[in-house]
């Protein structure tokens, strides 16, 4: 036995084995010649896993909701007008961070729980509200929905809205094309499909993202959140001199850079694909063990995680029996349906055999729960899409 | 040949070897009860090795400026009157994030570089500007300074000032009674004599600054700094039970576990008279070697790290072949004096072996810039303060 389970949420995910080698390396200095050339090529690499070649990236010391506030608190000035694309959870956070800096926060809001907001509400939004800003959650980690970002993104764009993508459950999995798609800042967190232990906020940031920060008036409300701290810093580790704002977390951003050429070596696009091909057995598995998805619609599926009804007669007691089973999964997060759902994520370092453990899992737990269903019939379903 | 420098620069510091397998150990859930386990005992040992058993601790993923960030964000509201003892950089980097925050911010300074702020001064200032919060940069991680902490903060107290103290470069090492000598906040970061990788910003809250944080009637401008969030997952990790705000990094929490057991193992007292004996041996062999320190008395030095000056006709190539010599030292950071002086730390899991070979690889650096000296002579010195 090894005496560990898989980690199988939203993230942290499973890491390889490189990146955590990393982690417990004797630490050096934030200066030395070593640590500064492995941090200027985290940015460059950050740069194009995020296919965004023009733009700035900014490694910090935090989590993904760092990633959000420093977001809002370098380009929302008192008065600015936002509008967010709300999905759920992590929308309803977004704004509240917009709001903290003086942002007058606009929702489109999706019907209901499972479906995305409309696009003509939002089009019609951007035309009422006329943002300086406008948010898209990628993939809302509390329901499994990821939004089409390149379509929203085009709307945002025509509109001459700011065009931020919180991509924390998504970034690295999910296809997403900044550069291309017109995304102005992309953020995301270490511990998700960018596979490196928490403790990092990642943003890259486009041209007119940084000429709205250049330009704003008033002094951004938050002294560690500052990009006029962490440009010159960012620039420094890229042009491999020493500098010194915040000690950077060096283990961490040694690991990134692992992770990052791990990521790059598969190629951004055979990454995607095999994001789609494992989440699609994921879910073809669900469908055969009569399971109901929290999207309503199978265009609306992220490809990084699922969320997962339970089905009549099972509860959150589900859990406790996958946990035993040996894979740990998550429970639900959404505040209108916490209690009904929970949360499997498929994202990152996973292959094709945690996907078939897991779902072998949630058989013998389904059973544990009295569930009806013909065992195995999960397992065959992403058996044939994995071949 | 290890092929690996001895890191002796005032952080990151050398890390136990059980801190660096921590940190490379697969991630679990920040929900898996394994973790709730090690967070919880992680804070109650935090107040403990801040000597503060009626605080409440704050661990957040970020550095000691987020900590700084998190004490100024949540104890001051705009029109607050702050007093800082200025002792160099980090003093002055403490007032500007208080005047982020709205404070309008007095302060003493030393009357040269090299010196404490005059405690008379801080006491005229104290009755002339009534200020809400006082901060003292416990050492000057610019100069090599400690600050008299249980003086300053007695005076704070008596004129009923919230007592902050910056001990980034100082807790666990330094000498500090949180609770004993009336210090109402005190932070560091995790990279200093804590002894654990960059990555964490910690801090512990008296009874008083708390009530201060309760009482505030604007709130806290910076989101990811609100203790709002952070008290009750704080609160709910002590209590043993899940709970969510941002994602904690998972790894650097469980590394920060196994180095404060490490820490109370040896015992406070036994681990401030260490750093005590340790930094006096290392002090004993500059000046036997004729070198000159910052501090301009023996009891302003920290025990923490040194400031050096270099000495006639030697400059900072000294630094490039102490590197050479295998161990790596800091430059200068205090803008005034900065090419003037290097700077070597020696805290936290540093030993005598650790003390001694960086002695002579500064003899041996000296040696090779053309100063004269006693070869020997320095180690002697240190050896014998180490019997």
């Amino acid at each position: 036995m090894k005496n560990r389970k898989l980690l199988m949420i939203p993230g942290p995910i499973e890491f390889s084995p490189d990146v955590l080698r990393a982690m417990g390396m004797p630490t050096t200095s934030h200066v030395a010649a070593n640590f500064i050339e492995v941090f200027g090529q985290a940015l460059e690499n950050l740069r194009k896993v995020f296919l965004a070649p023009g733009a700035q990236p900014f490694v910090v010391a935090g989590s993904g909701t760092l990633a959000m506030d420093m977001a809002a608190a370098n380009l929302i000035e008192p008065g600015d007008h936002a509008l967010v694309v709300n999905t759920g959870y992590f929308s309803d956070r977004f704004a509240r961070i917009l709001e903290r800096y003086g942002a007058a926060v606009t929702h489109v809001h999706a019907r209901e729980v499972g479906d995305a907001a409309p696009p003509e509400e939002v089009e019609a939004a951007l035309q009422s509200v006329k943002p300086k800003l406008m948010t898209i959650t990628h993939v809302d980690t509390s329901t499994g929905i990821a939004m089409n970002v390149k379509a929203l993104a085009e709307l945002g764009r025509r509109h001459n809205a700011l065009v931020v993508v919180d991509g924390v459950c998504a970034t690295a999995g999910e296809e997403m094309r900044q550069d291309e798609w017109g995304i102005d800042l992309a953020l995301t967190a270490s511990q998700k499909a960018i596979g490196v232990p928490p403790g990092l906020a990642l943003l890259v940031a486009g041209p007119r993202a940084m000429e709205a920060f250049r330009k704003r008036k008033a002094p951004v409300g938050n002294y560690y959140a500052d990009w006029t701290e962490w440009l010159p810093i960012m620039q420094a580790y890229e042009a491999r001199k020493p500098s010194y704002f915040a000690t950077p977390a060096v283990n961490l951003v040694w690991a990134l850079n692992v992770s990052l050429k791990e990521i790059l070596a598969e190629g951004m696009d055979a990454r995607f694909a095999r994001h789609r091909k494992l989440s699609g057995a994921f879910k073809a598995a669900l469908t055969a063990l009569g399971l109901k998805q929290v999207p309503k619609r199978p265009e609306l599926y992220a490809t990084t995680l699922s969320a997962i009804y339970y089905p009549q007669g099972v509860d959150k007691a589900l859990l406790r029996h996958i946990d035993e089973a040996g894979i740990i999964v998550a429970g639900g997060l959404h505040p209108a349906i916490r209690d009904q759902y929970f949360r499997v994520g498929h994202m990152g370092a996973v292959g094709a055999s945690d996907v078939i453990a897991t779902i072998s899992a949630i058989e013998t737990a389904l059973g544990r729960c009295g569930y009806k269903y013909e065992v195995g019939a999960g397992v065959a379903a992403a058996q044939r899409q994995l071949q």
